[in-house]
């Protein structure tokens, strides 16, 4: 384990006639025989300051180096041993930044903490941030803005985290940032005009890591900022992360990676071949579902079951406080629990009559709506309900995400029953039950145990990136060894679409584990 | 011959839905097959502007790439072939700047330039510029001051420069920079604090090269900004720059280099070994004399003779311009010459009642004169002296060089005769009569054709980094391969100082071609 950056003790013979040389060359002899023969760099704006404290320290005591891929660079001294020396990871979502502190010393995280994605001001979906970035708002553009969005909130969460810990922001000497290619195009300032229009191209792919200053970030000025490569418009570094987390790059059998954020984005390789496609699998996925969705957090229903026979309807909540809402794996199970109940049918489609629907089911402007928590029992009074267009949005994103599996298994000519695991990321991946997805139809119907939850792997990549050197290594053969297979032009992606959109499926024997309703 | 930076021809395949990769990425991967594998770097503050100047081209155009010793840097892209790529090398002296602008496409000067150095308001010797460094002026410190000021007369140069071929500053994309050590501490804005404080120990010696933006010069943004090492406080990178100029270091036979600034620096060595000293020369040397002296210009006293029998005096200004001064190449011819005719002694003291004198010495304040030029012949109509005072400051300047140069060979058991060639450097090489600096005993008595002039070689040395990459290879370990020896602690130095007080020297048997006369 080398990290990013690291310490070095330093003890050097102080200056004498005898011994003219440098200071800042003395130091970097030192360290240049502590690294093998490897001279380190050090960046015009750090001589000052670098000579600086190690005459102020006796010429002894601490240097700190970063890893840049093209060579070391010498950034900083310190007299005593710190107790810290941090490192910042950072997951860029669409709708929410999570980023972990981490000591580089010895690789462990230090705090945790989320934020929400302060350009949500500037549109909720990433397609309306594009569109708003080329306006002009007074003398700035919408890019700026979107730009300037995103840096509060990574400002926010460095001075919480390090806030936590009693330390500042500007002691953090490296940043590793995961997000999709276009959060990455906000992240760098780069034109975003190419990414949503043919043939989806980005400014930027692979960006060489900088420092700090180069941004404007209030961290080390010379803190290193790492952004994860993205191989496509569609496919960004936070995929990269989840392979690098997964390690489905060194594994011998076939696997498989799920990464369902605002998109849904698939990786299917072991240790010869990756190849990956993405496609919009809708907001329901992520509990963007019209009027009860929520993110999952504290009072968001994140499992729920129906007993077939009574329609009774247990729920449990994260943080166990009451319901305020229902997140992604909540969803999918309370769809799966109500197929099962015979309280919709298999294209989704509410049965009103169904006695396990019993006082269960109202009526609304835009059709019916099954209520999952009473107004009395759920938090804010408002009763939490499940309505036809939000049982309509899932099933879009269930069809999509199926189909997306098979396209790609059928591109490479695996089954999916010849997959070794199938790692499931993201918030998504964390809360999903794989059954009730599998009783649904987006996920395929194969053992359980084939299925592992990742957590949120961007944010997981991120730190490893941070805290281990062979994943350096790794990252760019990574994002150089995969295929990217573009689904918005591919027809066979459409006619299995329009297959998938059915629970489980028009071909139900491709779920022999779930049971199949034909009556209406 | 590589030149620093390069530019080279790119024609890429446009993107398509098959073939998606970014717009920078495209461009890299093109430019790293030209560079056989290696991948250059693109800084954060370019990816925007190479990436979109790479598309409006069509992906058709030519790439700047910088060699930077850690690997290459792609800097910018240009639709058309542009007749210039502009590199600007630069001699930054005590008391002037003096640059040329060079066309990295082909290695050729296109214009050349000096200015005067704008610290001088600072402070016209090194030494009160390095005691006015700590003080502070309103809000800026005198560090701040002396480095703007030599930002400013580079600013100007670089406008000067580009001008006169119809192009802007902002399109030099290298500068490289050869100046003693102080000077270079000015410019990177470095505490000279302890250059002049026994150890005499720099801040830097050999900085890393970097952007012009990180020095806020308004050059190119990412033009390379490189910095000849220096060995030692009173051994600049200027040194590093005649050594490569006259290819010391890669010499068979051992020669020596003499540079006369400010300083006497000195080196002595073959492609084996290299040993250095330096010491204070004094200001005669540099046309800094009281009265009359000034730097080497039009209708400065580049030459003279005194007819020994007659006392009449011949001279030659620079640019058959009316006398305005007289350089250090007229001091010196003039000395020799006063002493051959017997006009001043052994010590240097005027001889009034020699009659090749007559008619030209007159008593001053403070002692007697000798009349170079009557005011009716001169520029601006006050004569042209050579006072007693000014004879006393070269005596000690040409003992300082001799015993500088006797102590160095001694150090190394080289006789005199033994040196292949003896390359002088410096406005003070370009322009002095080797002979007449052996009357006077300040350079040794050896046949003429040992000595060589190399002109500003501190320039050269700078235009040889820009133009040539194997120059490049060269400056470091020409940097770590110099002994240097310090002679302002040096007791045989001042032995020898003593016995070079006389002219041509008190052991006149060192001097064999030069009369010697003993009456006073």
């Amino acid at each position: 384990m080398q990290s990013l950056v690291e310490l070095y003790k330093v003890k050097a013979n102080p200056p004498s006639l005898a011994d003219n040389t440098g200071d800042l060359d003395r130091l970097r002899k030192v360290i240049t025989g502590i690294l093998k023969g490897k001279s380190p760099v050090v960046p015009y704006s750090r001589i000052a300051p670098v000579a600086e404290a190690f005459r102020q320290s006796g010429f002894n005591g601490y240097a700190a180096v970063i890893h840049y891929p093209n060579g070391p660079r010498l950034v900083d001294f310190y007299a005593e041993a710190p107790q810290f020396l941090l490192g910042m990871a950072l997951d860029l979502g669409t709708t929410h930044l999570e980023a972990s502190l981490v000591n580089l010393l010895d690789g462990k995280v230090l705090a945790r903490a989320a934020e929400e994605n302060a350009q949500l001001e500037f549109g909720t979906d990433i397609l309306a941030r594009i569109h708003f970035a080329p306006t002009k708002v007074n003398d700035k553009s919408g890019l700026d803005l979107l730009h300037e969005k995103v840096v509060d909130s990574i400002h926010k969460l460095a001075a919480d985290l390090t806030g936590r810990i009693n330390q500042q922001a500007n002691e953090i000497v490296a940043l590793a940032v995961s997000g999709n290619t276009t959060m990455a195009h906000f992240f760098l300032k780069q034109n975003p005009h190419h990414l949503c229009r043919e043939p989806y191209i980005p400014v930027v792919n692979a960006p060489d890591p900088f420092a700090a200053a180069e941004l404007g970030l209030n961290l080390h000025p010379a803190a290193i900022i790492w952004v994860m490569p993205s191989i496509g418009s569609y496919f960004g570094g936070d995929l990269i992360s989840g392979i690098l987390a997964s390690g489905l790059d060194q594994q011998e059998k076939t696997c498989m990676l799920i990464d369902v954020g605002t998109n849904a984005e698939v990786v299917v390789g072991n240790r010869d071949w990756l190849i990956a496609c993405a496609g919009a699998a809708g907001p329901a996925l992520e509990g963007g579902v019209a009027r009860m969705g929520m993110r999952a957090g504290v009072g968001a229903i994140e499992h729920c079951s129906i007993d077939p026979e009574t329609g009774k309807l247990d729920y449990q909540t994260i943080g166990n406080e009451p319901a305020k809402g229902i997140c992604g794996s909540g969803v999918i199970d309370l769809v799966a629990g109500l197929y099962l109940a015979r309280i919709i049918d298999i294209r989704g489609k509410f049965r009103p009559d169904q006695p396990q629907a019993a006082g269960r089911i109202i009526e609304q402007a835009d059709g019916l709506a099954y209520v999952v928590v009473p107004a009395e029992e759920a938090r804010g009074d408002t009763p939490i309900l499940l309505s036809q267009v939000d049982i309509d949005a899932l099933m879009r994103s269930k069809a999509a995400m199926y189909s997306i599996l098979t396209t790609i298994t059928n591109q490479v000519g695996v089954e999916f029953r010849d997959l070794h695991h199938i790692y499931v990321s993201g918030a998504f991946g964390k809360h999903i039950s794989p059954r009730q997805a599998i009783v649904l139809g987006m996920l395929p119907d194969l053992p359980l145990e084939i299925y592992r939850s990742l957590g949120n792997s961007s944010l997981t990549g991120a730190q490893m990136i941070l805290t281990d050197g062979e994943t350096r290594d790794r990252y760019l053969e990574v994002a150089a060894k995969i295929t990217y297979v573009e689904l918005n032009v591919n027809q066979e992606f459409m006619i299995r679409f329009s297959g998938s959109r059915f629970i489980p499926h028009t071909d139900h024997t491709l779920f022999p584990s779930v049971p199949f309703y034909v009556e209406s």
